[in-house]
């Protein structure tokens, strides 16, 4: 132990001064940086994890040594945290100025688990802050951007990790052990029971990735589906694969916004695209959905969400999904009530977006040379980063799955009980 | 047919004017309340029902004789229409002065089936008029005078219609054919399969009517419930029940406001209180709830909603419920979201309660002569447009009944799925 450690330590947990210590007080001999990141641990809620910097020192809240150890390459690095923790640990970490020992969800979840309760009241300055977080504008063309900016990046990159259906949002484990293919399989199956399909029926799709779903539902059950996309790359794909399958003529790709969608539909099902709509479109979505829908119709909308409205975490924002947004069952809420939709059922599925978030990074682990070879290291710690956050949040409670399946006011065709939904 | 009824007829749907219709025009000789009542109609999206005035004067929308008949006994009871319609109408209907022919659900669902949509961002009048109809305020004195003048006045009376468990709750149908009973304790399960009570639990329920789930939950589950209501009359009758089914050690019957619960349980249940608790103590009740509650805890409340915000219907508000009020889904996030508690589940349960009220209904029926001899005609007259209007609403969608289950954000020992509530 040096004599910064022993400072370091010495000026936490004694309830009981020595002599020693009164004669040469503690706080006068730790650096200005461990100060700082004294300050930064208590502002997270003091999780226990160890600094260690440039110069061999070592800081934790406690004074003790951590199992959880995070790497700071240089000064200018640790300081970046203190002007933008978000941004500034999540560009460090992909430019390797930051490394974490040990395992990174780990150490994830161990600064998630500490963090303060959320105030009741956000603050002023909170409030502030959120709202210059602003995601980026959904406007027509910034959507597109938006879009292709993470769907576009190659349709190879995601192949090595995202299983054999492609899907890129979360599975359904109806126990679990089921692995990531079966459980995107059953997600399918979770959701087309949702909304009733029976065979002839017609369904439109806004925002449909790879297509999985589609196929999965033109197959198994027997229906039409429009499905819309502004991903030029997932579409071709998409087309592709239904091709291949000879489902071309049951299910047509259409490569534009949801919000040109016209026409009527017996079902409305959107998996993973409301994250990107932006909230200030939500009554516009309800208005194109309520349009598509007859008396009888039916709809599900699959959102990753909160507990309470919350910027996306600065980092993904800016370097993962521009313009996304994580809403609140609440926010959630602006879509329906301006048209009368009932809504019929809510399921949380956080826990297996945790699990699918799981194996879709192992996958992306053992394929990681690979990925290298494709981009760069930065990319590859960009992605895990990513990736592993996805999974503490999921697992602590900072992001939630919304499945919301709804139907017109007057709908009673409804299923008397969800009971259908664990048949088989 | 008379002349008066004649020129009502011809006033409307006809594309071309004969000679004689043009040599004197329809619309002088109708009446000035014919005329009333047709703006009136139109205001309520032209229902296909037919005014019968007490000058043997017949007005419908279309001109043509209708199955469902509203009988007006005078000039008066019209006029009332046309200044406050939802109280004007209930307190005539009471006391005689409107009647209704045929099937009295027949006639309100006819009258909901045609109401017009809802408009998207209501007119300024609109939310004036919303306003000025806040319901009863629900302070800890308010709400004991709400709660008083609706659930006190007769254990013997409401004993005639709720059944055998005496649950004045929205009961769960797993099929159609279950009876009113059988239902009631179906619903008390679902409850405690939702939060997932476990024997050696503790329990403690906000607003617990005559008592009926405390006692399930400790005779069916092994768990320890503690039961705040402050209708007195209801809580002799729990005890009392409690007594007698040996259970008083288990089940603790405590006179009280939800605002005053105190301690940590295993679980927090509350069923049918919300309606009653006012969407400006929602916050509170949260912050009482994220009090009561350790991490592994898990909560559930069942609620009358609505789908978008709106007040209640003013008669119903006035002369049966003080006070009370139906949320939206969004409003009742005010509860769950400054505390950060997940919601786990939501299922709208809207046509349970239209059988559930149906079934109470037919033995309010049967019971009538009791209910006039225990009360007046006027009484009988007021309890059956309730429960009829009831029915009306929920199964035409003006009500929806909602199911919240919810736990803090980091417990993860929350089933992966909903299965467990489908199994035997």
């Amino acid at each position: 132990m040096n004599a910064v450690e022993q400072s370091v330590r010495a000026s936490n947990g004694t309830c009981e001064a020595g002599p020693a210590e009164l004669a040469e007080p503690p706080r006068a001999r730790r650096s200005i940086e461990a100060r700082l990141i004294e300050r930064l641990l208590s502002h997270l809620g003091n999780p226990p994890i160890e600094f260690l910097l440039w110069n061999g020192e070592r800081v934790s809240s406690s004074g003790a040594a951590m199992a959880h150890q995070l790497r700071i390459a240089d000064r200018a690095t640790l300081f970046t945290l203190f002007t933008d923790s978000q941004l500034g640990f999540g560009d460090a970490y992909s430019e390797g100025r930051i490394s974490v020992e040990g395992d990174l969800v780990d150490f994830l979840e161990t600064v998630y688990k500490s963090a303060p309760r959320k105030e009741a009241s956000p603050s002023l300055l909170r409030r502030l802050v959120n709202r210059r977080r602003a995601p980026r504008a959904n406007t027509l063309t910034g959507s597109r951007d938006n879009i292709h900016r993470h769907y576009d990046i190659g349709n190879d990159f995601y192949s090595l990790w995202l299983g054999r259906t492609m899907s890129y949002t979360c599975a359904y484990y109806p126990t679990a052990p089921t692995t990531l293919d079966e459980a995107q399989v059953a997600k399918m199956h979770h959701v087309c029971r949702k909304v009733q399909l029976q065979p002839g029926q017609s369904v439109v799709e806004a925002g449909c990735g790879w297509g999985s779903l589609g196929l999965h539902m033109a197959r198994h059950y027997g229906v039409k589906v429009r499905a819309f996309n502004i991903s030029h790359e997932q579409i071709v794909y998409a087309r592709e694969r239904a091709q291949a399958e000879g489902l071309s003529s049951q299910v047509e790709y259409v490569e534009d916004d949801y919000r040109n969608i016209s026409g009527r539909y017996d079902a409305f099902v959107s998996v993973g695209m409301l994250e990107h709509v932006g909230l200030e479109n939500y009554p516009d979505l309800g208005r194109i959905v309520n349009r598509c829908l007859p008396r009888h119709g039916r709809g599900l909308i699959h959102s990753i969400g909160r507990n309470y409205p919350a910027p996306l975490h600065a980092w993904i924002e800016r370097r993962i999904f521009p313009g996304a947004y994580a809403p609140s069952i609440a926010e959630m809420m602006q879509i329906f009530e301006p048209w009368d939709l009932s809504v019929l059922d809510v399921e949380n599925l956080r826990l297996h977006y945790a699990r699918t978030l799981r194996h879709w990074l192992e996958r992306y682990e053992a394929a990681s040379e690979r990925v290298k070879s494709m981009f760069d290291e930065k990319f590859v710690r960009m992605w895990r980063l990513y990736l592993a956050g996805s999974v503490a949040a999921f697992t602590m409670g900072t992001l939630q799955l919304f499945q919301v399946v709804f139907a017109p006011r007057d709908n009673n065709e409804i299923p008397l009980t969800r009971a259908h939904l664990y048949q088989g």
